[in-house]
Order: structure tokens, then C-alpha cells, then sequence
């Protein structure tokens, strides 16, 4: 019995996110029938964290474990050749039988795209979120150096959500103009279910100044839901790197 | 009665390509059938130019005549609200009655995005076409340069078209390395059927090192489809500017 660790991109626009649901379909579902395809077997892979409906990654990464004679790295081909255009394994590798796509991530990174225009789009529209009023990308910025550090980011996640602690630690966190589109990338150690979004709607109200860059931090401080501004759409978010 | 220009934006992917074609889907007859709920009557518009099946669009231009109340500026609005998301029409603008879309357009630039990667993309995918083997973009670079300028391109198109002139005027073309991505970008008054992939083809074997790149202009002088390398794939071809 071998762990292998698949590290795989997919485009989010069809599917209901990564995980399996009864009667959608997930990219973790459409794996899992590649798997049974090649190995002839059921295989059940658990990746590093759920991305909602309309999520896109670049480096999600999920393990399973397999008995088979397929040399580890060529598993990606394999499954490659039984899954839709939109999903791409990118890697796979053995990995020790302790390893574990969730517990053992000790870094993510998220990229969250506004296209800032009011003008409709259409090539990028599916990794991407419209916000016709002009960003001021320079404020939102200096607002998301506050979330960088060890902080109770309670605020920030969805109501309802059931952890054992809301303390987290982010690395970097910055928000850049790229012509018509304004970008923020978040590194951390982990993010609360929606944390990402929630941090993006709240940006993107500073950026159009609702908020001022400076209330971040009472934001933070606050450690309610209610303090923060709503949750960013789901399209313009990528799971772009999970590092171990 | 008004003559109307559309500036407009779309994935190529879900369609067999600009021009209307018996059975399959066409961005032109997306556009057309949304004229028809917005004015209650039919409309036929005229595009610059043919785009292939899976050629993407930043900036196609298209004119149609209409005798209607809607602001000439409003009619994007009140198209894109009768369209997939996939097409976006960008700009509405009334112009001369003598305007035409296709005659009257002095230079025309198409990006040609190559994945250079033996990994398989997802998220990118249908907007490029994927290379295993490692380009040599300045050598790609430096072949392009003998494009630029007036020629005839008769070694670039597509064998059984029927021009008057096989003469064109690249105005620019260059190709620069984007980390994975290797972009061909080119300029020109105008271009024969299929000689932006035929260039990109070409480029692309040079890229391998299997044409070296200062043999870019005795394809040119040979005026022959044989001389030049096969047609890069349309999933690569984006058709990024129109000038009047």
C-alpha cells in the first residue's frame, strides 16, 4: 500500500466545489472515477480543504492510498487521460504513510481577482469578480497589512461555522493593480471556511471607501461576523499554492 | 436609421466562431438573436473579420443598421443582458452611415499564447495551446522580427483561399516568455486566413529549434503554403484589437 499525493488545478466554473455531494458534481468525484478507472478499484481521497462552488486552484493538493504497479509519478498522466479539460492533475509523488493533505499543510495561499470595471467581461469573467465602481487599490492595500500576523480572525469567518480555535496566522497579504484588474494574494497558516472572502468583500469596501483603510483593525479586533463586510463572490477566488 | 458599432468580447470556446453557420452555434447569431428580442425586429450584423472555432475575442468589432429609441450607448447594456456570459459586447457607439467594420479597419492585433509545459493546464486552457517540449522564445523573437514590414504572405495562408492580394503590412511581432506562457504578439494592417496560426506554427518550430530563425525570410520569399510549418491550434488565438 502506497500514499501518493496528487497536486491538481482545476477551473471551478462547473462544478459544486471539491468535495462530493449527493446529487451535484464535485472534482474530488470526478478524481475518484479516474481512480476507479485506472486501478480497476474504488480509491477515496481526502484533500487538503474544501473550495466552494465556482472556486478555482492551481495547486490543491488531496492523498490517497493504492495498491497498484503504476509508478507514483506517472498516476498523473493516468488520471489525466479519464478527466475533463478542466481539471488537470498536475503532480503525483509517494509520500510516507503518515502524510496527510490536511493536517500537515502549513501554508496556503489564495489569490482573489476583481475585475474593477463597468464594463462586462467575458474571456476572464469565470476566475474573476466585477466591481464597476473605481478601487482605490492603494488603500485596500495598506488595509491588508493589518490582517498580516497571528490574530483571532473571528470576524472573518462564516456564521454557523463549527472550529476548535478562530486564531490564525497570516503571512502576506497585499492587494495590487494589474490594469483593469486588482488583485489581493494572502499567504497564511490556514483560513477559516470563507475567511478568504469575507476578508475580500471587506477590502473591497475600503477600496471603494465605505470603509477606511485604518478600521481593519477594529475589524479584527471586533471579533464578530457583523463588523466585517459581506463576503465576496466565490468566482474571483484561487486556490493558487499549499505548501507543506 | 443609425449605424451602430460594437465593440465586442468572448470565449471562443462553446462556439464554431464568429460568422453564422448552419447547425452550430456562432457569436454572430448569439448577437443577432439578442438584436431581435431588443428591437423586436431582425438585425444582421457585419464582423472585421471571420474568427475560428475556439478563437477568443478582447476586441472583435462588428456594425449593424437599426432604427430605434435606445440611446446608441445603452444598446451594449441592453445586448449583454439577452447574452451568455461568455460573449460581452464592450462598447456601442453610433458612426457614419459609411462606416464599415471590415473595410475600414487599418490594423488588427491578435495574441497568440502558447502553455509551454509538460504539465497539463486547466484553469488557462482554453485560452492556449499547450507545448511540452521547451521554446526558445528570443530565438522565436528574433524570427518574428523578419515578419514586420510589407511581404507577401502567400507561404502564410491557408491553401484554397481566394484574395486579391496576398500582400500584408505587420506593423509589430514579437514573442516574450510570460513564466509558462510563451506570447506571440503581431500587428498588422490585415491577415490572410489562417496566417496568424501559420505564423504561430511557424514560430513554434522554431521555438524547438527544428527551423532556425533566420530562415523565417525564405519562408517568406518562397510564397508557398509548403515553405512554412503546420497551422498552430485556434485555442491559442485571441483577436485582441481592432483601429480604425
Amino acid at each position: 500500500m502506497a500514499r501518493i499525493k496528487l497536486t491538481i488545478e482545476y477551473a471551478g466554473g462547473a462544478y459544486c466545489g471539491w468535495q462530493r455531494q449527493n446529487g451535484q458534481m464535485s472534482v474530488q468525484q470526478k478524481i475518484e472515477e479516474a481512480g476507479k478507472k485506472i486501478f480497476g478499484k474504488d480509491i477515496s481521497i481526502t484533500g487538503a480543504g474544501r473550495t466552494d462552488t465556482g472556486v478555482s486552484a492551481l495547486g490543491q493538493v488531496a492523498h490517497f492510498d493504492i495498491e497498484t504497479n503504476i509508478p507514483p509519478q506517472n498516476i498523473a498522466n493516468a488520471l489525466n487521460a479519464h478527466l475533463p479539460r478542466d481539471i488537470s492533475i498536475r503532480k503525483s509523488e509517494e509520500v510516507g504513510e503518515d502524510f496527510h493533505a490536511r493536517y500537515d499543510a502549513k501554508k496556503k495561499t489564495y489569490v482573489y481577482t476583481i475585475y474593477n470595471s463597468r464594463i462586462r467581461n467575458a474571456v476572464f469573467a469565470p476566475i474573476s469578480t466585477q466591481i464597476g465602481v473605481h478601487l482605490n487599490e492603494e488603500e485596500m492595500n495598506r488595509a491588508a497589512a493589518y490582517l498580516i500576523g497571528e490574530h483571532d480572525f473571528c470576524s472573518f469567518m462564516a456564521a454557523g461555522s463549527d472550529v476548535k480555535t478562530t486564531v490564525r496566522t497570516i503571512y502576506e497579504a497585499k492587494v495590487e493593480r494589474k490594469g483593469e484588474y486588482v488583485v489581493f494574494t494572502v499567504c497564511g497558516s490556514g483560513f477559516l471556511y470563507n475567511q478568504v472572502r469575507i476578508m475580500a468583500g471587506t477590502l473591497i469596501e475600503i477600496g471603494k471607501g465605505k470603509i477606511r483603510a485604518e478600521e481593519m483593525q477594529s475589524i479584527i479586533l471586533a471579533k464578530s461576523r457583523f463588523a466585517a463586510a459581506p463576503t465576496a463572490k466565490a468566482e474571483g477566488l484561487m486556490l493558487k499554492e499549499i505548501e507543506y
